[in-house]
């Protein structure tokens, strides 16, 4: 099970408290996620990483109500535009694009996806994979704290309901 | 547009023929399809090819009613199972495998591919790729003609109909 917490922060900021907490940058990555209007709770993407050039497809079941905890299958696929077809062609609608500059890092166990959203400001999902939902929750609150992030700065929203939220206003 | 006859075949009778026709040999694979219970015309597999470790996500559309012309979309995926459980939880039901030693033979712009099919016996499809179908089946039918081979060695069943066909029998 992935488990997350994501807040909406201010990225220089949270950036400079990672690293002072002495988490490694692992990756960097330009994401262009195209979603595809699964019904929720699940989700179905082709994600094309632009400065690796790879190509990721991933199915993932939301398994609680605040977004926290995934059931998520990813396999990486030699061709996005051909991904794009055999999923239409087998009734998949085109739903959504969310495309960020995302930062990686890692201290121990848990993961740090420091994200700045084309249109939706900057996030940090923290991250513990993890079939203990309990104690890495723990874990993630515990750095949480260190980062000097609150229950109020939690944004329980999907990436694309936050687009569509801004899309209808 | 991809345009192919399938001729029921003795291997070693015909190999000598194709090969004595000038066609080289590109390709020997060891192919293991699983074809998902996606409704005619459209088939949907996965297909591994055992020898060479690739994994390839098919879909197809038949054209036509003698399962001579095919529109058909492949991408290399990194792993059958994952590939697999996302079809799976995205709702395809697995329908069945057809498994095959093929060798692949090009003269020009024609394709053999010359199949031992588990549990059926030989077949040899030959395949020219264009958008010009009658084109394409002169071609196919002028070099069909050169290995001796007539209209009723055509077989217009799929594999998976003809293993399905036995399997009930």
């Amino acid at each position: 099970m992935e488990v997350e917490v994501k807040f909406r922060v201010v990225l220089d900021e949270i950036k400079e408290k990672i690293e002072k907490l002495g988490a490694k940058l692992v990756r960097e990555e330009i994401q262009e996620d195209l979603y595809f209007d699964v019904p929720l709770p699940n989700l179905l993407r082709i994600r094309h990483i632009v400065n690796t050039g790879e190509v990721i497809l991933g199915y993932k079941e939301i398994k609680d109500k605040r977004n926290e905890e995934f059931d998520e299958i990813e396999v990486e696929v030699g061709d996005f535009d051909k991904t794009r077809e055999i999923l239409k062609r087998l009734g998949f609608t085109e739903d959504i694009w969310v495309k960020k500059h995302r930062y990686v890092y890692k201290l121990g166990n848990v993961t740090f996806e420091l994200n700045r959203v084309e249109g939706l400001g900057d996030f940090l999902d923290i991250e513990v994979i993890s079939d203990n939902v309990e104690e890495a929750k723990r874990e993630i609150w515990k750095v949480a704290g260190m980062l000097g992030l609150k229950e109020e700065d939690v944004e329980p929203r999907l990436y694309q309901e936050l687009i569509k939220g801004k899309r209808v206003t």
